[in-house]
């Protein structure tokens, strides 16, 4: 029996489809397979399910545990389940896993059914409306018309945002967290280093490595180290490490571990690197590069919102310094010059871009009580 | 003949030091030279010498050109010459090139006495303490006892704090632009990401690649576009490059490029591979790292700076996230805290941590008054 507030055990589940999929670049995806999860009951009148959308390191496994598996919570288990801000007791929760992913849905790692060998670096680039519409195709099958809610952090948010201008009708209300209209150029250097850290490891091999039985674990770790200087904030890293040394005297070494950050950098990249795989870091990265729908309207933000119709929440935090509150304020003002029913939180929380995973009291409280109105509404 | 402003052709000398220099890591440097420029003249009074330190990327050629070489300016040259705000028509200034470096001094790319072998990887680790009493070493041979001014940038800065601390007797002014009194965590955490870049490039070879006839150009390619990040703000990278296209439509790739801002990092980075030695950046970052004046004296920098006694300017740029304005802050408290005389200006500049490097009317005009003031100190 799961504890009062916890989801138990969960199972993911998968869906083929055999038609093929038209991508943004205009290549098809045939035979193609996505891995989900659900949580809680979808209700009778159908209009009860949340879509949660993943960023770049999750999954479709969003909440819950898997049996005979320690520590196997999801990645957002701090917010979903029985009694939580999104209440399980009253939502149909799902999480899908984003096509071109390595934890289940097609891939890199997949048989490219034209060839008969893995895709590596042919598998085709995958944009975030394309993940939208793949999504869409799952909850198709799973007989869900309209959404209660699209809910995503970071590029989660942005498949959020995207689901609510192209599929209007589909959705009630928008909830995107921590996220931006676009990358700046800052972010896109950063994508594009972690890039050419893993594209130019010799193991890399043009994307082809399954076939040489490598892994270009160097680039990997070296992408995730930078990434993760960009999810926390320059003042958490200072309370948590500062100049903190791992001796008690400095050793002098150029290659070996001097400082606390370093051991942590570290640590973080190896890890890293025994369980993701590149082309994935490859595509996704390059999906975050690509989101910009104010591109298709001359850059106006606004007029790329005239399709909206849902009602938004977006929240930032304060010390995030990859996707800062100023860019929330960008869609907010987007949305506001369309008269959309829009609802902003700012949060004062030291975490950076991470704290839109962890459990801050005024974060999950904002969630709690627009979940809470959400489910006056299916009454 | 020069043009007015100009300084013309300059020559670099070199300097030999058979007497072992102790380093603070106890290693003792034998038969190393020391390469440097001097612009202007000696006064008789031997009291209007200006020693400028340099940071990660550049050299003694501070000011001038060579005869021959288009392009071949010094790295300071906006500030320096007859007439410029560091008037060499009144001032005898002298760059030196730091220990460890790839532009003349002894370093990594230099045969060892004690083995007749390239150092590589075995060149001592040098600090921002080892390189000043390496220049104080010139400047006895040069009959230069006390300095008008020691000036740097970044960590050229660092190099004039530690000049007034620890030599404050043969100083009258210590200029420090851009700088901070020791690297955040976050500063080591992108110090580190650099290094693991270019040791874990399979042609590091443990740093002693030149003896392989190879350079890790892979990974010093990654470490050069992980500086640049840095050195620019987030808003000069938007409005320089924003999400410009290279192309007219997108292409869909992850290896190709697609935005300028890739373009131009992937330019830097290939360019910067070509001349720089990958033991030196390992060993300039780790001098970045070690500065901490606070450290000796329990991490309280007002006690560190109870041995100042020369004037100070400290200057820092509004747009700099590498050393913030708030860094030298810090600086400018701990010397108020000694009653020392310090000026210090914070100058709304958009170009981030490289505005240091760059010709801003009130970023000059503030280095020219002060320069004025020490000029009239001579009389």
């Amino acid at each position: 029996m799961p504890h009062a507030g916890q989801l138990g055990h969960v199972t993911p589940q998968r869906m083929a489809f055999p038609q093929p999929l038209r991508l943004r670049s205009g290549a098809e995806l045939r035979d193609y397979e996505m891995v989900y999860e659900t949580y809680g009951t979808l209700n009778a009148e159908r209009n009860n399910a949340v879509l949660v959308c993943h960023a770049l390191n999750a999954s479709h496994h969003v909440a819950g545990t898997y049996a005979g598996q320690d520590k196997s919570e999801g990645w957002w288990d701090n917010l979903i389940g029985p009694g939580k801000p999104l209440d399980t007791d009253k939502f149909f929760v799902i999480g899908i896993n984003n096509l071109g992913s390595c934890f289940g849905s097609t891939g890199p790692m997949h048989i490219n059914p034209a060839t008969g060998k893995v895709y590596g670096a042919d598998f085709p680039v995958v944009t975030v409306q394309d993940w939208v519409d793949a999504q869409a195709r799952v909850l198709d099958a799973l007989g869900v018309q309209q959404l209660a809610a699209v809910l995503g952090g970071s590029l989660g948010g942005m498949q959020a945002l995207d689901w609510s201008l192209r599929y209007p009708e589909r959705m009630r209300h928008c909830i995107a967290i921590a996220t931006a209209p676009a990358l700046s150029a800052q972010n896109i250097a950063f994508n594009e280093v972690a890039r050419r850290a893993i594209i130019t490891d010799p193991d890399f091999h043009g994307g082809h490595f399954y076939e040489h039985g490598v892994v270009p674990k160097r680039g990997l770790r070296v992408a995730r180290m930078i990434g993760h200087i960009t999810y926390l904030s320059d003042d958490a890293m200072e309370q948590k490490f500062g100049r903190e040394l791992r001796a008690a005297e400095l050793g002098y070494s150029t290659q070996d571990i001097e400082f606390q950050i370093e051991s942590y950098l570290r640590h973080q990249g190896d890890k890293f690197s025994d369980y993701f795989d590149a082309n994935t870091y490859l595509l996704i990265t390059r999906a975050l590069d690509y989101f910009d729908p104010a591109r298709e309207h001359g850059g106006n933000l606004s007029r790329a919102f005239a399709s909206a119709r849902c009602k938004y929440l977006l929240a930032s935090f304060t010390t995030d310094w990859r996707f800062s509150p100023a860019r929330s304020r960008e869609i907010v003002k987007a949305l506001l010059d369309n008269k959309r029913d829009v609802s902003y939180a700012e949060i004062d929380a030291p975490h950076g871009h991470d704290a839109f995973l962890l459990e801050d009291p005024r974060y999950h409280g904002v969630l709690r009580a627009y979940f809470q109105r959400i489910a006056g509404e299916l009454q």
